[in-house]
């Protein structure tokens, strides 16, 4: 058997306490499989006086993330700080420099600087992994990478933030507001320390940029991904999508399309009776799409110490059984530096608007929408008792710019209250 | 860029065709990915007349897989015929012999041989991989043994024969008897040249066996498998479960319990709003539970040229990325010898029994299910214009002991017009 492999543990929250405890409780089961010892020679975090869920005792104690980061008795620096910059990043670059290979859980360092550190890792010839930055417990890094290593890619979708699809069910099935679920998540813990990282999309939108970077063979591009949150998504927008048989997600979706790389996150309707549908609470879902392979859907924990630690010590022991790949599944040096494409790809659009009751007001949304190239699939008015009344459409495939100019001609018609909302539908 | 790794092909059927299809059409993406060219120099096939859907021109023929194997320009031997002795066994123990690595679609071989070709591919220092052997497109070997590898497997489930599938949820959709659906699959080519192997549940329990292996660190044990096919689920019994809101699926399950390894492949309900549930057609699912992770859920085709092709690739450029471990995740010679537990795990039973129309009859089922030790859960009686009256129950944890034992009790009450059916609900 190989020498151990010496880990040096960056972070002891909640998923570097996981990481401690799986290393410490599956000791043998883990050498069994690795064909060499997995040890943690050294931990570092914030503060050493913390009473913390695990016995510590054996490790040396770092105070200094770039001092663990270069120690010589660790091989592999295991970055469980978060943070787009500062500690994380700079410990992770000493990391590399020192000659070790990283993993991480940290989605915000690779979305921002995943370029420069997996070039960096290259030069050095390191690795760089990250199966716990996207989705949790669920191994959709390595699926992605490896497992359709075969396929050409045509589409990577994702419900990838659990405190958002715990919001949308909560707001559904109890029929409550945005406003009242969003302060029961904060009560429950579920949200960021800043809440905009989540229901603004951001933490999601990381994700969906390292997904597609592995899909398209493209250079990480968070700043080209349209971003949109579910912060107007109201209690009508979920019960009427539903009456239309559908459900609405925080939806990342990332294709290649005739214009370019189009990255989106942003809330959706899905059909009801899809698995992204069907999809309850925390849960995460990854749907990955390839040329040979069809649609392959994979389901599991988000978030979570054990979830989360169990994807670092999948990547910890490929490492260990001598399994190295690029961080992006191909050399830094070749990824393209892709077009970003906004809103190419056509769908078909869920519009929700209130008419004024006046004489032949259906009939000019109609022609709106005529003129602007959109034909309808289905269209609802419901009954009402005040002045104004509910209608709504959901179009045939069409395209973003289509539906703007839609919305610009209902202005000029008078016979909308206000603009419509108007969701796009994807087709899963 | 290293040498090009070089692939023979033995059998040119679907899996064979559509993974030459891949080679041709991807080499660039897969060279890129791989870090390495991947090409075909040899292929073989009973025959070589034969009118196929790609250009082998390029490709030295061998008549004899024998050959195939033993080539001096083939490094990886793609084994794609099928069979569980024979020329498909002869030719990988040959390529082992001869030093090649192995990519295999083949469950029989594994299923019956897998610990022997596990033992020669270390001794030989090369390496046995099957993706496409196991849910055809779905990753489910790397997700296990790669991805879930830092966690104790607690259980592992899946609906794994499209066909069953199929003809259980056309049943169910189209209120058609058995007889009828297995005949329409049979026209439409779902059905092996020997239906058994699908209906009878071998074809599955294959697959299972190979999973239990690599999750318990087991040596592949088919023999042991509680092996029970569709052919006896009725359209009654179907309805009568979806009343009670559950689907029938024919089901694997492994899990280690307290008196050895159960493996199961068996009709089984599962709650209709489950992801296993609400799995329709000829799509396969996994399912895996692993002590940190919780559980994953793994769904796509489980068939079919490309996604079997895609399976295939994807361990070929394991291979040429320089990934190797051993065939079932650990070294072949640690695997333990499991101690088979039929029937060990407690579970809700469903029972379906036709009551004579006699005063005390319903009194009496319940003496006997209350001493055998098995309480009800719920208990439905429908409503009769005959002297039989239809009676479903749903009970509360217990073993199948126990269950056969309130099977023989009934019979001494006389009260049943013949034996109940009794599924065991799996709790997913």
């Amino acid at each position: 058997m190989s020498d151990p492999l010496r880990l040096g543990i960056a972070g002891l929250g909640t998923v570097g306490i996981g990481t401690v405890k799986i290393v410490q409780k599956h000791a043998a089961l883990i050498a069994g499989r690795a064909g060499r010892e997995v040890v943690i020679t050294a931990v570092c975090a914030r503060d050493r006086a913390k009473n913390r869920d695990a016995d510590l005792s054996a490790y040396a104690w770092e105070d200094d993330p770039v001092a663990l980061a270069r120690r010589a008795d660790v091989d592999v620096f295991v970055e469980l700080m978060g943070g787009h910059d500062g500690p994380a990043r700079d410990a992770t670059l000493a990391a590399l420099a020192a000659g070790k290979d990283v993993v991480t859980a940290n989605k915000a360092l690779l979305a921002h600087s995943g370029q420069e550190i997996a070039e960096l890792a290259e030069r050095a010839g390191r690795v760089v992994r990250f199966e716990a930055a996207v989705a949790g417990g669920i191994p959709v890094i390595k699926t992605l990478t490896e497992g359709l290593a075969g396929n050409g890619i045509r589409r990577v979708m994702g419900v990838m933030n659990g405190t958002c699809n715990y919001i949308l069910t909560r707001m559904d099935s109890a029929g409550l507001p945005y406003e009242t679920v969003f302060e029961e998540a904060r009560a429950l813990g579920y949200l960021e320390a800043d809440p905009t990282l989540d229901v603004g999309g951001i933490d999601a939108g990381h994700k969906l940029a390292l997904l597609a970077s592995i899909a398209f063979g493209t250079k990480v591009s968070f700043d080209a991904i349209e971003l949109e949150g579910i912060e107007r998504i109201s209690i009508d927008d979920i019960r009427r999508a539903g009456d239309m048989g559908f459900k609405i997600k925080l939806l990342g979706v990332a294709q290649m399309t005739g214009r370019g790389l189009e990255q989106r996150m942003s809330p959706c309707l899905v059909p009801a009776d899809s698995p992204l549908g069907q999809l309850q609470g925390g849960t995460n879902m990854v749907v990955l799409e390839g040329d040979s392979v069809g649609q392959i859907v994979l389901r599991g924990p988000g978030a979570g110490e054990g979830p989360t630690a169990s994807a670092v010590m999948a990547d910890v022991i490929d490492i260990a059984r001598g399994c190295r790949m690029p961080t992006f599944g191909q050399p830094a040096t070749t990824l393209s530096d892709p077009v970003a494409a906004k809103a190419a790809a056509a769908a078909p659009y869920y519009l929700r608007m209130e008419l004024l009751d006046k004489p032949g007001a259906l009939a000019k949304v109609a022609a709106v929408l005529g003129e602007a190239g959109i034909s309808i699939s289905r269209m609802r008015q419901y009954g009402h008792e005040s002045t104004v009344a509910p209608v709504l459409i959901v179009t045939h495939r069409t395209t973003r710019d289509a539906i703007d100019a839609a919305i610009e001609g209902f202005a000029a018609t008078a016979v909308l209250t206000g603009p419509p909302v108007a969701i796009r539908i994807e087709q899963v």
